[in-house]
């Protein structure tokens, strides 16, 4: 008897979540009993309102559009399944049902796979047949078990050609300036941390990093600022977008009281501390937030991380067809440096999270050690195609 | 008798005006009479300090690699002569005779012209045979005479493809979303105007485009805004960074007292905005400023504005043979839509500004006309090869 499919998307953007969508289709594709291919739009929301669209009739060629296109086709949710709406379940298994769909795969974070594994559970319990396999990605990098998330290795590309660019337009005057890069990761500091692969033999920058894993003070800080404004003129900072104080307190909220810092909500943690530096050191200072460019710029993808994510995708469907459930496909660092695939079981992953070792971030707490870069090194690796129109980026229409 | 030239830049960076360098460079290389070809670090402060590169003694490997690396590879300065100090103006002809300067090249935009001019009087009425030749830049296209200035294709492309690549990650979610991108151009709108470039079948980003041409009104905004949710979930709004109320206050610097809407060094015309649109509208919000970014993305220059900076270039050169001075080459749009490259004298340019006429601006003052996209269209045409070392871009080194 021929199966059909479920895939779904959920959580915040990556350049790399298509191509898990089409790692999965093309694998599916592959199978000979293969029937429908459905996706659901917008998550699990989307299952609930069954509002799915049929992806098994796509052309190679369209596939291979939405591989390397920017945040998510078939749209995303931030939607909590409640443990105690038994009636949720019973119209989501339902539909599935309606649907025969064989298994269900959901790509996503920490919180995507919350859904997963309630699922898996729900149908375990129930002795449903069915599979449900989540399928990791974020820019974030703070999944557990995996060695690194689908999506990051872009992130990385990212930041870190950015940050290039700006060394060369920092460079330009003769004269002291500070500029501040904020960079996203609310509690961990990966993508920041990343940033430090913009340096060369004659790019210093960043040439401070500021990690939400270890608790900021201003004070040291401003300290870090003038010693390297002794050595150089132009200095540049990358810092998280979740700093937080030495009593947990965002330093996006505003260090201080909200009138001599702003309102907190008009102030990232960039912003804040360019104000510091211009009150306090009363040189240039310039801050940039990378904002969503750093997961939406999807010219700038990694052809590695890409690879990986649509390699995860297809492994999703192996694990499928060897009728394992509740399992996330993660990748896993060789001893000789490749990568390989495996599974986990997606209770080792649900709402948890991995944070940056503190061996890995320097003593001073306002740089990175070689460890974490060589860490690094692989993931930004190779480039992907480019489409132009008329000298405009162009990507695969909107569903 | 062989003879030599000096270059050098000024004012804001583009990732054209190194272009412009390499096609006057490349020129000069081509005369069988050139002897050294001098860079001058800095701008013209680099000069009084005679902080001089030699140009001459470069491969075309590593001029080749200069014309396609961001900012401005000889440095700059924001410095303006003044007229009543003679001594300064003693100074630098002295300097440009002991190293036998035939032509000073100035790479700049109107305020660096003005500096052209000055110079260009100062040897007319002392009858110093050397000829002075501005060449345009500016991502802000504010220059007169010329019909479009390098550097402007260059952002146009760079805004309109992160406007195309924000309305996929804007798309995502099945909620009500409002996303503000504040472009640079603090008292022309040219830049901001070209995002409608983002546009195509199916993405209408950006659904409203305020230019600094216009008073702007609160009020208007956000009545432009409900009327957008009306008819769709997504609106992305393009805002110049100088947008001003109709009592020539900038929004940048706080609608309203600082206590309600943070302290104006913290806030940009899009921060403010999203504040209000949060305050007064209740739907989500987020706004992205594009900052340096728009100035130093080299890894998406147009490769028409690069080849047009590079022409531009090597007609300065031709200008100086011709032994004309305070001149400065300018791009003509001609009747077949193809540009050709002439020459105005510089006091038409220096110290004036071009502003977006008020016919390309619809009545609303909410975007902008067809006629506007029709002058926009060629300018970020064809892409440049781009060189990745282990997936991070790079350039060439610093001087």
């Amino acid at each position: 008897m021929k199966k059909s499919y479920l895939i779904a998307q959920s959580g915040g953007p990556t350049t790399a979540i298509n191509a898990s969508l089409i790692g999965v289709v093309n694998a599916l594709l592959n199978l000979t009993d293969t029937d429908k291919i459905y996706g659901s739009q917008h998550g699990i929301q989307g299952v609930l309102k069954e509002n799915f669209i049929t992806l098994s009739t796509y052309s190679p060629e369209e596939l291979d559009r939405i591989k390397f296109s920017p945040a998510m086709y078939l749209g995303s949710c931030r939607y909590r399944l409640n443990e105690d709406n038994a009636d949720e379940y019973t119209k989501i298994f339902d539909i599935f049902k309606r649907y025969n769909i064989d298994t269900f795969f959901y790509i996503g974070g920490n919180d995507s796979m919350d859904t997963v594994m309630k699922l898996n559970r729900y149908a375990a319990n129930n002795n449903i047949d069915i599979r449900i396999i989540g399928i990791p990605k974020t820019i974030d990098n703070d999944l557990l078990v995996t060695d690194h998330t689908p999506g990051f290795g872009s992130a990385v590309k990212y930041v870190a050609s950015t940050i290039r660019e700006i060394a060369y337009d920092t460079h330009i005057y003769d004269l002291q300036n500070v500029l501040i890069v904020e960079i996203m990761g609310r509690d961990s500091g990966w993508l920041t941390a990343a940033t430090a692969l913009a340096r060369n033999e004659y790019i210093t920058a960043p040439d401070l990093i500021y990690l939400p894993e270890i608790p900021f003070s201003i004070t040291d800080f401003l300290e870090d600022i003038k010693s390297k404004l002794l050595q150089q003129k132009q200095v540049v900072v990358a810092v998280s977008e979740g700093i937080k104080d030495n009593h947990g307190h965002y330093i996006a909220a505003g260090v201080s009281d909200s009138d001599q810092f702003g309102h907190s909500q008009l102030s990232g943690a960039g912003k804040v501390l360019e104000y510091v530096v211009k009150e306090h050191l009363h040189v240039k200072v310039r801050s940039v937030e990378l904002n969503v460019l750093q997961r939406c710029s999807s010219h700038m993808s990694s052809l590695a991380d890409l690879t990986e994510a649509h390699d995860l995708g297809a492994y999703a469907v192996k694990l499928a067809r060897e009728n394992q459930s509740g399992k996330m496909p993660i990748l896993v660092r060789e001893s000789d440096g490749s990568f390989s695939i495996s599974a986990t079981d997606v209770e080792n992953v649900a709402n948890k999270a991995k944070y940056v070792p503190l061996s890995w971030i320097n003593d001073m707490g306002n740089n990175i050690t070689n460890e974490m870069i060589e860490y690094l090194k692989p993931l930004p690796c190779g480039e992907i195609p480019l489409h132009y129109n008329n000298g405009i980026l162009e990507y695969v229409p909107f569903v």
